[in-house]
């Protein structure tokens, strides 16, 4: 979430940096989400794929090399389990993966099994936090008569409350959020955020004809959840001392502070619209 | 996780302490989850709803009045859905408990919807951190068939990942994990007790017949979350300052730094062995 309370030149100049940038990128979301497909796993799965890399460059003094080089494919094989409806796919991609980097590591330092076990913590946290998320929302897509439906319902509750959040902050922003974690966030903000969210996936839902009571719960739930997202990628750059996550020379999103600043949201309110599916019984 | 380099006499009488609570609290957890059904339950949810007392004031200037007064009934009936197998009483409970949070906030303090909207953020953090792991594992042990067995399993990979990293911590310890958010936890303690929960869980399924390749990433992941969930609740701590996560007046595990330090690593495991369980669709 970006909420500014200040507002000079600087600013203006980001500003304008991320209206060219949103213009660009929304329209290519928008197309490949229509789409859905083959065309939305070649939208999803880079910005995974850079979304790893930024977290796993964050953490000080232990660059990406290990990791990555096994993390990504395993990131990138659970996906496309979830995309083929292959559980052994997945499943497999995960054992070997995981085991694949204890091996790596184990070989570049002989003398360091702490090391070599610590990049393969560090890499399965990249995999829950971006890989299944990714996979979950590659499966609420692909479902086969209302997956746009609840890709845009995710939408609506990530980006709405995103949006929101920084128009109401600007406007009515007094009290700050979370001044230790994300000093711009409001609670005015978030709250017109929340509202405005519960008003759009309303909408689609009204407009989609699938406006059912059981289903209140995970709408009022999501907006709350694109709040605590936001705020948990703001403590990760926090406790790793970093300002912006983006990988040195691979700013995809000028203006913005990297792929996993506009994801942050995204991967939690995917993963919950997707539990609540499957847990109903729906998926 | 718990894992000492300094021996002296408080940190004795405090292992004391420790001991006595686990000789009563052990037997009555392995009598309750062998009985399974009300038992398990009679156990499972007085464990859970300290645990989110001790999660609500753990945040300071916010205690946890009103929070508790609908987060702990809400809590209460997603677990019970979740046993009686009624999506919609989750369903609802998770929903009318929000709403009644939101309308009680604001009857308490009609000019500060901001602070009712916040209490209602901490009240949800608390059900997704707290709630759903514990109907989780409730559903767990409610498998028909195997479900004592899935619960030994998180059992082993929860407290094996614990106790075998204090002894080892103990022996071997000399690198420090993470320093600033846990000082006692060592890398060698970590790796001796992620391999011995390995083993343990290992074993349990080779016991009963169920040692299959797909459980493989499972059984590998696991433990690796158990630490992740120690220093998860660890890093809570820190964020809000407190040294001790109980309530005052209500340690109920003398020697124990309260419920949320015996059960940080529990809700994580639980959750993924569900989720890694339904996603196949085994469950």
């Amino acid at each position: 979430m970006r909420e500014g309370l200040v507002s000079d030149s600087a600013e203006s100049a980001n500003l304008r940096d991320r209206i060219i940038t949103a213009s660009v990128l929304v329209p290519v979301a928008v197309l490949a989400s229509l789409a859905g497909g083959w065309l939305f796993l070649c939208l999803a799965l880079p910005l995974m794929c850079i979304g790893i890399l930024e977290f796993f460059v964050m953490e000080k003094d232990r660059p990406m090399q290990g990791s990555s080089l096994t993390g990504i494919p395993t990131a990138l094989a659970i996906v496309l389990g979830f995309y083929l409806g292959s559980d052994w796919l997945w499943q497999a991609a995960l054992g070997l993966g995981l085991a694949a980097t204890l091996a790596l590591e184990i070989a570049r330092q002989p003398r360091r099994p702490d090391y070599a076990l610590a990049q393969v913590g560090t890499t399965l946290c990249g995999i829950l936090y971006l890989a299944f998320p990714t996979a979950f929302l590659v499966s609420l897509r692909n479902r086969p008569e209302d997956g746009l439906m609840w890709l845009f319902v995710v939408y609506a509750i990530t980006w709405g409350t995103d949006t929101f959040a920084y128009v109401f902050g600007r406007f009515f922003g007094r009290t700050k959020l979370a001044p230790l974690i994300s000093p711009n966030k409001t609670v005015e903000g978030a709250i017109g955020g929340i509202i405005c969210a519960w008003v759009l996936a309303f909408f689609i839902l009204l407009v989609a004809g699938r406006l059912e009571p059981r289903l209140a719960p995970m709408i009022v739930v999501g907006p709350f959840l694109a709040v605590g997202g936001d705020l948990f990628e703001s403590g990760l750059k926090r406790i790793f001392r970093v300002k912006d996550s983006y990988v040195a020379g691979f700013n995809v999103f000028p203006g913005h502070g990297g792929v996993l600043d506009r994801i942050d949201a995204l991967v939690w309110v995917a993963s919950w619209v997707f539990f609540y599916l499957v847990s109903s019984g729906t998926a």
